[in-house]
């Protein structure tokens, strides 16, 4: 599995259901969502925007899709729904591993610098640090049909958030495999 | 890291969020629970009991552990308190896999033989099959304090559970790392 085949298995439309535990005091919250992947071409106007923001050559990427979301259960503090676009760019020593460059537009338009990481269980890892935060996502397959998905985000404070995700492929009503 | 060394690291007692997706329609649920993580000797009546019943030789196990647990909240189903005695046994050509015996002591008392695999990224995957039901489970740390756990189990007819898990160390407020 490379990052490419690994977008390429995510297309399609989704069935999400969200669980966040708070690493501190406050209750865990659950919610569902529907989300849309899509590949997208290197010439699209905002993976041009993101490639031309950190100086990267978008002919060079290897890949770029684009996510769209819709909550269909209320969401603290976040819009009913929003995109990102994600465009990957390989490091030339290692090929399973690299840049993830990502724009969401959700509350407002942020773009973010990562790394992603294919290991040799055909997961992805994706790693994002900032100033103030540390944000580590890992997604999989259970079966071609059921994407499992953990993210942990830690702030500068200390305190921070562990969701796990769910994901039904949409027009199946019981995941294959 | 090995699984005598990622067993060392789960010794203690843990604060145990949880949250059961169902892969069907049902909806999802949360509970609480302590647990509590303990080396046993390969001596240890419920280790020998367990040997003799997949027939291997206790002294060459790599490891033994007690996990323990209470929920504090309620969980459909289960009693409220309970105990797993886990046996690793490492592949002779492999030492990053090998076999996993487990007896629980839950509503009754089962024993299961599956399989454990250390991967390159510190990550315990554990992986139960009988004839039917498929459980894989993968256990990882965050942060020495902070440990995450997903289970995917699926039953012969199509339905399953996705579960996560986030294991505070009890005793520290906040993770570290």
């Amino acid at each position: 599995m490379n990052i490419v085949e690994f977008f390429q298995q995510s297309s399609g439309k989704w069935f999400s259901q969200r669980t966040n535990h708070s690493l501190t005091t406050e209750p865990s919250e659950s919610g569902k969502s529907t989300i849309a992947v899509e590949s997208i071409d290197k010439t699209d106007p905002e993976v041009l925007k993101l490639c031309e923001y950190y100086k990267l050559n978008p002919s060079l990427a290897l890949c770029a899709v684009r996510v769209s979301w819709e909550h269909t259960t209320e969401w603290k503090g976040g819009k009913p729904s929003g995109s990102t676009v994600l465009v990957a760019f390989a490091d030339s020593d290692q090929p399973n591993q690299g840049k993830l460059l990502r724009m969401s537009h959700d509350l407002a338009q942020t773009t973010l610098a990562g790394r992603y990481i294919i290991g040799a269980d055909a997961a992805l890892t994706l790693i994002t640090e900032a100033e103030t935060m540390y944000s580590e996502e890992r997604l999989w397959f259970a079966s071609p049909n059921l994407r499992l998905r953990t993210s942990l985000v830690k702030e500068a404070d200390g305190s921070g958030i562990a969701s796990f995700f769910s994901e039904i492929r949409m027009g199946v009503t019981k995941p294959a495999g």
